[in-house]
């Protein structure tokens, strides 16, 4: 304990960082990381790093909540990310990192693999695996393509729902997030809204249908916004067809993140494939941010909306950051392609320590009981947030599946204009205050959002809404 | 040895493989892997795992060797491949593996990462590693943006190229293969060749150029091919320009691999860079499959040019088979296209486990010389089948730099009609009789692409040669 004390001392004489903030909040001690030795300081200072970062790193690599603090993330267990003060973070946003930083058995399965055999055509097959994975998706799903990340995948379900169907138009919904080569930057409003003189046109095949929001969209009425939000893709398919044009796929996330945390609602889905199947096109989900469980009730969140999709897009969370993903489709699909596209024959191959840690993150999830302990907690975190917004009227909306939780912040008092500025001050201060990292998204970036690795705790979660509650009352009275 | 012998009696019993082929040719004797373990027999039978990977996995995820004698490779360590029977295989083609399949200190890298942190925004930053990738290239370079595949780099750079200049049209050469999301199939005439009723129409903004090969190709005489080929380039450039269009960019392999082993005309680059960059277009050069020093005489192949491109996309070796690219560019592109395209600050982030990998990459080819004894190997395998040619009349020609080596074969006597037959019989003789695993590449597919890990000894170099003697003489007399 000396050594901490004499390391924090210096810390807040040399003044290089600042307030340390209540560590109750942050639920029981955390000790430094049992399983591993203590990282070695870095081999570039901090200042130095920075400068060379504007020199020579494209500023996409930016350090961590830049504009408020910018931290050094050295390490991470679990739910906490340490910077290199040994500082933890409470960490509610890395959804990516599903069962947790580091997690043993994960780490066990990649450095297994990473001894034996890393890249060669062919090798040890995704067979175990591509069974357990299909083994979570409804009985129409018989097929998976391995690629690398989010972006391969949704370019390559495009590229499937083309060639299958022979036909070229797409619909998306406004707010949407695909990924960032060029075909799904153009369907990317999310993306394209932000863009100025680029040069860089929309994906002339897309079709940008409202998002299907009940809470800030034109259909509130929950009885009929679902066909009613469905009945435009319905009308967008008879102007394209006007047009001599057809229909290839919808393309949706199943609880769309950049565009809010938007809950569907009811029929929505269900309402859209018939309108898409009947035009001929393909369904494609985007489940890249949301699958493996974190819903809570389901195991992919497309599951709540009682649908079939035919092809769906997995990422992020499937190999606990290891870059993974996938596209699991129909054998008639996958069949219908390949045929047409014996080009590509050899294209679709996974990582094989990838591989090996996906198979553990399944594994984990199932061992562990993730999926009921999202659904648990989510369920707790949500109505304790809902009792919070009769406390705080800047609460607009709160809303989510399992621990994917949307915050909409208003104007409050009656108000739903979006307080982005209000949520850009709530996530600083909870994460100066608190050191407790949530970040806001949405089209007016008035959404906080909640993702936490899924060993999130109830000491956790409590943690979470105690600096929530403190931060919105300290700002808004 | 009792344990081996005893194996090997059981296996020849059941029948289960074919000839052993002679040991003799893979140089000394290779003991089991001492660092790990042996690895555990699968736990699907081979013949289950054929029978669930029809069923439900993509067929892209092929055994290798599928249509000469399925190999399950179990592991692989430097420049050899186990199969579950611990078989070595001399592996010549693994170049994405490059400095040897499960490098201890590589290894170590990726094991030290992936206890202490694989993702989260931020983090420890590729400053040290950005510095040193730089310092191989020319010194217009000046950033860096990661990605997890060639595939996404290369469209990363179009979409770079296009944002900068404003321009749409992009020339590329027949042959050509830079990826497979849409945009670079597209682009990728060596699949869109194979290309049937798939629906899929090439990417309409690319002008494909002639394959610039001074063997095979249009032009042969070695003092005029270079300016010849760039020549159809200008021509492109004042076709398009007379439709009212304007080149975005060049892209080209800087040793086309998938065209055949293409070892460019002297002067080519120069002059295409010349042209292009009159139409306002930028040079980008892809060193996917070639760079990091396998070129021998240079780090990069297109230095063998003498030339500075804009934009230079690198990848499979860059990680050693972890997934991991990027696009180096200087520092005035990357800054006016992330002014252009902010919404794209955030999208371009290397994986930390494949960055750490992908540092020790490089002090592992410094450390061990490798460039060096690419040069030096390469050029002795060069020699000896240039001698091999004046014995084997159906060597048409043999080219490489260092360690990426193209032996193209014809009908021989005088004829430079290409002989894929025997190209594939060499590549199906030289695995069954002798374990050596070579491959066949080039529009024709009449080109043994030889392209092994870089700690490749001169007795395993000794062991192919007498093999593909040996092969083509039991094949052709």
């Amino acid at each position: 304990m000396a050594a901490a004390v004499a390391v924090r001392t210096r810390r807040l004489e040399s003044g290089r960082v600042g307030h340390v903030g209540p560590r109750r909040l942050i639920g029981p001690a955390v000790p430094p990381p049992p399983r591993a030795k203590r990282p070695r300081l870095e081999q570039l200072e901090k200042e130095k790093a920075l400068e060379l970062r504007k020199k020579h790193v494209a500023p996409s690599l930016g350090l961590h909540y830049a504009a408020v603090k910018p931290i050094k993330v050295a390490y991470g267990r679990g739910q906490y990310l340490y910077d290199e003060w040994d500082e933890p973070y409470l960490d509610c946003i890395n959804n990516v990192t599903h069962v947790g930083h580091c997690h043993p058995k994960v780490v066990a399965a990649g450095v297994e693999q990473m001894s034996k055999l890393v890249h060669s055509p062919g090798t040890k097959m995704a067979d175990s695996y591509t069974q357990q994975l299909l083994s979570t998706f409804p009985d129409n799903m018989g097929h998976v393509f391995y690629v690398t990340s989010g972006t391969e995948a949704n370019d390559l379900a495009l590229m499937i729902a083309e060639t299958v169907t022979g036909h070229s138009e797409i619909i998306v919904i406004d707010g949407a997030y695909h990924g960032h080569s060029k075909p799904l930057v153009g369907l990317s409003s999310y993306k394209m809204k932000e863009k100025d003189d680029s040069g860089i046109s929309p994906n002339p095949h897309a079709w940008i249908a409202s998002n299907p929001d009940p809470f800030r969209g034109k259909y509130a009425d929950p009885a009929t916004a679902g066909t009613q939000y469905a009945g435009e893709v319905k009308e967008m398919i008879d102007s394209m067809e006007k047009e001599g044009k057809k229909l290839a796929c919808y393309v949706c996330e199943s609880f769309p993140g950049c565009a809010g945390q938007v809950k569907l609602p009811e029929g929505y889905f269900k309402a859209v494939f018939d309108h898409v199947h009947r035009a001929g096109g393909l369904c494609v989900i985007d489940e890249v941010q949301t699958g493996f469980g974190r819903g809570g009730e389901f195991f992919w969140i497309f599951q709540s909306q009682g649908v079939k999709p035919d092809i769906v897009t997995v990422g992020k969370p499937m190999g606990n950051g290891h870059p993974i993903a996938a596209v699991v489709t129909t054998k008639e699909i996958a069949r219908d392609f390949l045929a047409k596209r014996p080009d590509l024959q050899n294209e679709y191959k996974g990582n094989l320590v990838s591989l090996a840690v996906a198979e553990a993150v399944l594994r984990v999830v199932e061992e562990e009981g993730l999926v009921a302990h999202a659904r648990e907690l989510g369920g707790y975190i949500l109505s304790q947030l809902s009792l919070m917004a009769n406390k705080h009227p800047c609460i607009g909306d709160v809303r989510g599946y399992g621990l994917f939780i949307g915050v909409e912040l208003t104007e409050g008092a009656g108000s739903k204009a979006p307080n982005g500025k209000l949520a850009k001050d709530v996530v600083a201060k909870m994460l100066l205050r608190d050191k407790i990292m949530v970040m806001q998204d949405g089209l007016d970036n008035n959404v906080l959002k909640i993702k936490p690795p899924m060993c999130f705790t109830r000491a956790n979660a409590d943690s979470l809404l105690q600096s929530l509650d403190a931060v919105l009352t300290d700002l808004t009275q």
